[in-house]
């Protein structure tokens, strides 16, 4: 009897626990979930038979490598900053790993010790990263092996709300994590358009968005997403003309965020004076120039060149920038002020539904001529546990695991599931699962 | 006989060494020169009977130290990166200490055992940070003894080119650390303006300058140099409701160095793909998006919204932006690319001159009146040596080392020159030397 070690039994685990425990029986498996919360892990299980719990504070070594040494594979839900140090106690107790962070510096030094040792440490394998590589690497290799010449590569992933539930003016809601969307595309990007490498700032990220479309699920927008550039090696497109990856959103929200990183607020390298004590209005006027006569309302609309009706300035004041309301935080940068208050307004109702959506745009030449198809992936969540998110996280992770473990997967090393071993047989059961893609494809030119 | 050790015999140090030799007969001194390159430091010396030449790698601690032991007072002329382990070193060798650079936190680490051993260690002592600390706490000082209230206190330096040698449309070369010029403001801005705390993002910075004048001199223009906030302290101006401090340019060359900063070209955060083989033409156009009709400087024009006949398209054209002209650099960031290009175009020519303008904008109130005091200084090279730049950094240096030497400044610790002991005589011996402000108040409202 096999047994895997979930560590962490947080939001996006539910899927996947579930998903495991079913398998279980099958494969006479048993699957230990650990937490810091052992309430949280034991609701996670439900008393299932093939189920175990365990009170675990990950950063105890003792109990973790007790809890890792009897396992056969340790599956991490962990904040990616906690993997390295659970991936080398995996190294050491020989252990295969699985995760659905992106390959650290620190994961990446452990690929030939892993080797040496017959480990199989699998990365990546959630949405996006994840489900993203999975689904260009077939399509790509497909193209590749009727002898097409792949000319353009753009990929687009976003975290959003089923439109039953789209009912606030940024067509946005909070599905993930916050912090990284209020600091998303600081640092810049870098990408490749017709043969040129292209740069854009922070600053004009959100002016240079690209409209798209999905069918069945009307118009979006993409922004590009920090660097691009080395996907030419993971996706083996180092002569390709156009490489860029970028995040969906719906349309409106960049040209209304731009608003925001443009006054500053999205900031997150300093604390602010006093902020024990301000509003929020008074939060935005101390970015605005001092006036005796005009509003804050008025100072910003000309401060950014807004129309008195524009759908950007309407944004920001249902957000409640404009409100006389504490702040009531003792320090904070201006990304924290900023993130309290939308974690307020995009919060999910009760009953709200997310929507996962993907696409990728592929273009290539055979025979003299040249075509783009558009391949593209929605998921919807059926209910709070099952959200789009917590099933195109847990599905391939949990796939994943099941493959480890039957030897289907069987590549000693450090591993992004690219290789059509691991996209094959962990897309065909995602299909199963309702996790599909839909292809067009037009003549261009 | 006393012994002076100058480590450094770079550009600015020629006034700073003359001043010396020239005091030692005076005070009977001897002059040590140190430098890595030998030869720079006897052309500094130029066989003066006081003086010494000495060369030295000043990361070799055995000599570095003999010559700190043989000497009673160092000063420093070195990077600012090297003032910790000299400082550490006199500390060690009960050795007074001066130098023209910022308090750093390893210096100022240094304050109670300098202050333990009645050593003085003397920093700022330049003209920004050192003239711009004692010509204005002389003000504030005054104001403040005759019973004024301060309410606001803005202060302004730049380093410039002489009326008769600005011939470029940018009214600006180079006359000091070129790097420090392309990375300015980067990180943000923060000040206190009418009773509130003000912040600017760096990207915003150069659209939110102030225009001034300076008698005699014409219009310039200031942005915020960085964290005004941290002078409340240094200055005592607690309560105070506007402190602002910033950088003069000449009229126009904010909004065109804006246009820089909008594009990206001032980011030192990457490197380059494939500068090597790259030219100033492409380099622009990486940062504009992909366009088969428009030229370069069309997509430009329109990304930045500049009219046909702006004022600052003619800048970035005049720098060169668009010359089909390779960059020849093997690996750089955007702002080394722009920097190279920049020092070619803003090079001073063998016979420029250059100018140190400051200006101090105080305004306070009294018996229910109120009042504005403008403080200015503007001091011109005279020769390649006897730069404005040179006069300004070394005047105030070696006069700070003479009154250490001489017993008139007696304060062991870690010191900026804000107290009147030593602001006092060190201004007064500026004016012999022509360095003096002048003062002029207007009663307001």
């Amino acid at each position: 009897m096999k047994r895997i070690l979930v560590l962490g039994a947080g939001k996006s685990t539910g899927v996947l626990i579930e998903y495991l425990l079913h398998e279980a029986a099958t494969h006479d498996w048993r699957v230990v979930v650990a937490d810091l919360d052992v309430d949280l892990a034991r609701r996670r299980v439900a008393g299932h038979e093939r189920g175990e719990t365990a009170e675990l504070d990950v950063e105890d070594d003792g109990p973790r490598d007790r809890l890792i040494a009897a396992a056969d594979v340790v599956v991490s839900m962990l904040p990616a900053s906690m993997h390295p140090d659970v991936a080398r106690a995996c190294i050491e107790h020989r252990k295969h790993f699985v995760s659905a962070s992106y390959v650290s510096a620190e994961i990446k030094d452990l690929a030939q010790v892993a080797e040496r040792h017959g480990i199989t440490m699998l990365n990546e394998m959630g949405v996006d990263p994840g489900i993203d590589h999975m689904s260009a690497m077939e399509r790509l290799d497909a193209l590749r092996g009727e002898g097409k010449e792949i000319t353009a590569f753009e990929t687009f992933t976003g975290g959003l709300i089923a439109p039953e539930c789209d009912d606030n003016p940024w067509r946005y809601k909070f599905t993930w994590n916050p912090r990284n969307v209020v600091l998303a595309g600081q640092g810049g990007v870098k990408f490749k358009h017709n043969g040129r490498f292209k740069y854009i700032p922070y600053h004009k990220l959100f002016s240079r968005f690209e409209p798209l479309s999905i069918p069945g699920y009307g118009d979006f927008e993409g922004y590009p997403n920090r660097d691009s550039l080395k996907y030419r090696h993971h996706y083996d497109l180092w002569d390709v003309d156009t490489i860029y990856r970028g995040t969906l959103r719906r349309p409106g929200f960049c040209k209304a965020w731009d608003c925001l990183v443009q006054v500053g607020l999205t900031d997150d390298s300093y604390s602010l004076e006093g902020v024990d004590g301000m509003t929020y209005r008074d939060f935005v006027n101390a970015y605005l120039w001092y006036d005796e006569q005009m509003s804050v309302e008025l100072k910003l609309r000309a401060y950014l060149k807004l129309d008195m009706n524009s759908e950007e300035f309407d944004k920001l004041e249902w957000l409640g920038l404009f409100e006389r309301r504490p702040i009531g935080l003792k320090r904070a940068t201006p990304a924290q002020v900023l993130q309290q208050l939308l974690e307020e307004k995009w919060a999910l109702k009760p009953d709200d539904k997310d929507m996962i959506a993907m696409l990728h745009k592929i273009e290539y030449a055979k025979d003299g001529r040249r075509y783009r198809e558009q391949s593209s992936m929605v998921t919807l969540g059926s209910d709070p546990v099952r959200t789009a998110m917590a099933s195109t996280v847990g599905l391939p992770t949990g796939i994943g695991t099941k493959l480890i473990l039957t030897g289907v997967i069987d590549h000693p090393g450090v591993l992004i599931p690219t290789m059509p071993d691991v996209y094959r047989p962990v897309l065909k059961e995602l299909r199963a699962h309702g996790i599909a893609f839909q292809h067009t494809v037009e003549e261009l030119g």
